[in-house]
């Protein structure tokens, strides 16, 4: 069994950016939501709407605004950024295992002219190629498979099953979730007008991942034709977004799951991008924008701000008139403007 | 080879639940639709479209309906669900092979304290945590990764090459496919105002897979923040969907490829969800909704029905003269307006 | 270090369909795009809009038409496809690294009666199933695992962690990338009216593809319920496409990133299909049909030409008054009729 966690909240106050009001020997086992906490557990309201289980929580102790901090009786730990210390909380809770340690499995299979500190752990049947280069305290999990020539940054993370292609650079404190392939070939072909069959554009860029970015279960993300794919630093990516060869992700950004971007698109820094969100090639999104989800991004953004496509959910027996109509609106306005 | 397989009507109707009508020592040897089936094959009618194919098919038994019986001269099967009894008869017809046996591979590499019974069988290059608890007839694809803490049920079969992170559950008779991943964290980062960074939530919770689940190829399900994400009984997901963490799918709801559902979304029972569609984080869909493919679920349904968004495909110059009044339509309805 | 590739003029002209003028001993040791390309570096002039960089670019030599030949003063290769010659040229330029040879690693696992030419390539932790047929020069990347009976033609290459289920057959000259899943079962189940549950239809066809298809990262291709899924000589699927059982793709038909198509839809030949889109069951589309991003294909296509559905993006708050005319449309209409 995994080693039981607890601090006082003392000791979590300490490791926070926060200010403790109450029992600093209070001993925390857990987290949880203010209806669900019990005696023990910490809590957080960051949403106000949540406001409302706040006076009636069991929490043995809440992570509060100084502007909501007198709503409640019991411990608290006060900042301007609730949410922000509680994730810096649970980062204390992660289960650590004694048997955890930094080793090599004998089962690894690694190449020539290999780079790996004595501090980097490796677990079974992982494949490495030729000339990799790990820095400290990388960890890579079971069954995966990594290219020549490839080096990874200190603090780094991959989850089993990872592929990561010939070359590919990733930097430091990157977690990579399962199934993830970096470095995959663009999809790059020539129309042959004699056969009209296609004729590859081999890729012949790689991928370049910053520091701090994390890459959710299934992504994939394609080298660059000629030059590379980029994923800036603080970037965070959710599962199964494709990112297409030449792409470029600003700092900070962050996109949910099942987005996909087509070649040569740029994006800013500090985007949100929603879920299932199409972003068609060769556009540049600037700083700070904000897609919603299954929007489909048809051209060059240069203002921050939000934007939409798509239409609201409706019953299927009203979207269907709707729908027809939307199919002659054209011809409407004509006659309308007659 | 795998072995030829082959069973009298007779054989077919007892493990089914039909009545047959015709010769119970016929052999039939083989599936195959009306238009395509020959003697010694057997095929259904299910949907009144296909009626036109049943007289002139060459099928050596059809199943049909007490309605449909009279319409076709050869040997049939008679129930109430044609498409049922089908269903029934394909497992018949799964080929065994002979050299399926309940063995574990020599090169498995397995953690310590784990429960594992006789009757499992578990294939070349799998790798298996500590703690983890199979119960009879698991089986397990080559090049799986196990994780710590994870308990599958009697009779689950998981294909080549899936991932199940630390700590989940998953029930009996669960048919998962290659390239799942169920565990990963889930997309949480709360916003550091002032580095305009991402602080990492961890992700503390599981996942929990019920009973007689299917999960497509390259699925991916996220363990919960705090709480478990949840996958109900009887579930059905087809390829390639993404499962936010928190969210909740209830009994028998079937989802087609390609959908997304963001985080804390809880979904009714027997709902029936098409490919591609995406579903807004924390709102909740009533038992016994239909969504059809491609829609975006904007907002909770509390109604059972049919429900819809996008519009209807067009020619891409017409589509793109009416795409263009959608974006003057607020506008333009004001104008009617005075 | 790979080997340093460089090429005289004379000789990439002599492997490409085109003409040379200037000199047939200058050295190429790299390609890169007009603005960036230096001495020794060979580019290429295919789209209007890049026409402005022509003059001023350094390139050591350029790809031109007969049409453009005359705008720039260095070394040129004159073709009437300069894309389609830049490809072939890509080719040469692809990395060859002297420890890439023809062996069958020791860690390979092999089930009985296989056919493994001696010009084969099997790397590390490949698992490979009874009575599997490659042809020659076949190349089997790390922890791929292969099923019983699955045939592999000559030249194709598998990357890593690729799983091809029992019974597929993959035409020569394949390129599969990375978690591709080839066979898995399609998601066909009937209802059980009497528990509310459903049935399994176990999938007996399998998976034919034909040859010269590219399949990128992530994609997973259902085997046929009753027959086969289909995809044609030529075809190229890029990265995360969901292809469903009885699915035909006709030839050379190239499909972006993210697609979904539906249970026995029926592709023609030389489609393009852009990404996102999603195509619903049981429908044909012609030849040479073309279909935008992120459109939904809700009937069947007969006609070649372009087709879409959907908005077109405008900012969050402009599109929310127009999505909410959209669903008061019909009414409208019928008002405005009146």
């Amino acid at each position: 069994m995994a080693k039981k966690i607890s601090y006082t909240l003392g000791d979590i106050c300490q490791q926070t950016d926060s200010v403790l009001i109450g029992d600093e020997d209070y001993l925390i086992h857990g987290l949880n939501t203010l209806q669900e906490a019990m005696k023990g557990e910490l809590s957080f309201l960051s949403n106000a709407s949540y406001q409302k289980y706040l006076k009636s929580s069991h929490a043995g102790a809440v992570i509060l605004t100084p502007d909501t901090q007198d709503l409640f009786d019991g411990n608290k730990l006060v900042t301007e950024q609730p949410y922000y210390v509680f994730a810096q909380v649970t980062r204390l809770f992660v289960p650590v295992f004694p048997e955890e340690q930094r080793v090599i499995h004998s089962s690894v299979i690694m190449g020539d002219h290999c780079h790996i500190p004595d501090c980097v752990s490796i677990a079974a049947n992982v494949v490495i190629g030729n000339r990799v280069h790990f820095e400290e305290n990388v960890t890579i999990g079971a069954g995966c498979v990594i290219g020549d020539d490839v080096t990874i940054g200190h603090d780094s993370i991959l989850y089993p099953n990872v592929t990561i292609y010939n070359k590919v650079t990733i930097g430091s404190s990157a977690i990579i979730h399962s199934q993830v392939v970096i470095g995959s070939d663009g999809f790059g072909f020539a129309p042959n007008t004699n056969t009209k069959g296609w004729q590859k554009v081999h890729q012949l860029g790689s991928v370049h991942i910053g520091h701090d970015v994390e890459i959710g279960a299934g992504t994939t993300i394609d080298r660059g034709a000629i030059n590379n794919t980029i994923i800036g630093n603080g970037v965070k990516l959710d599962n199964q977004i494709q990112i297409a060869h030449n792409v470029e992700v600003g700092e900070n950004t962050a996109i949910a799951g099942a987005t996909a971007i087509a070649g040569s698109a740029v994006i800013g820094k500090r985007c949100t991008i929603a879920g299932a969100v199409g972003i068609i090639g060769h556009i540049t999104i600037s700083d700070d924008v904000h897609i919603t989800a299954m929007t489909l991004v048809t051209k060059s953004i240069d203002t921050p701000g939000s934007y939409s496509s798509g239409t609201a959910m409706n019953t299927t027996s009203e979207w269907r008139k709707n729908a027809a109509c939307f199919n002659r609106l054209s011809k409407q306005f004509r006659k309308i403007q007659k």
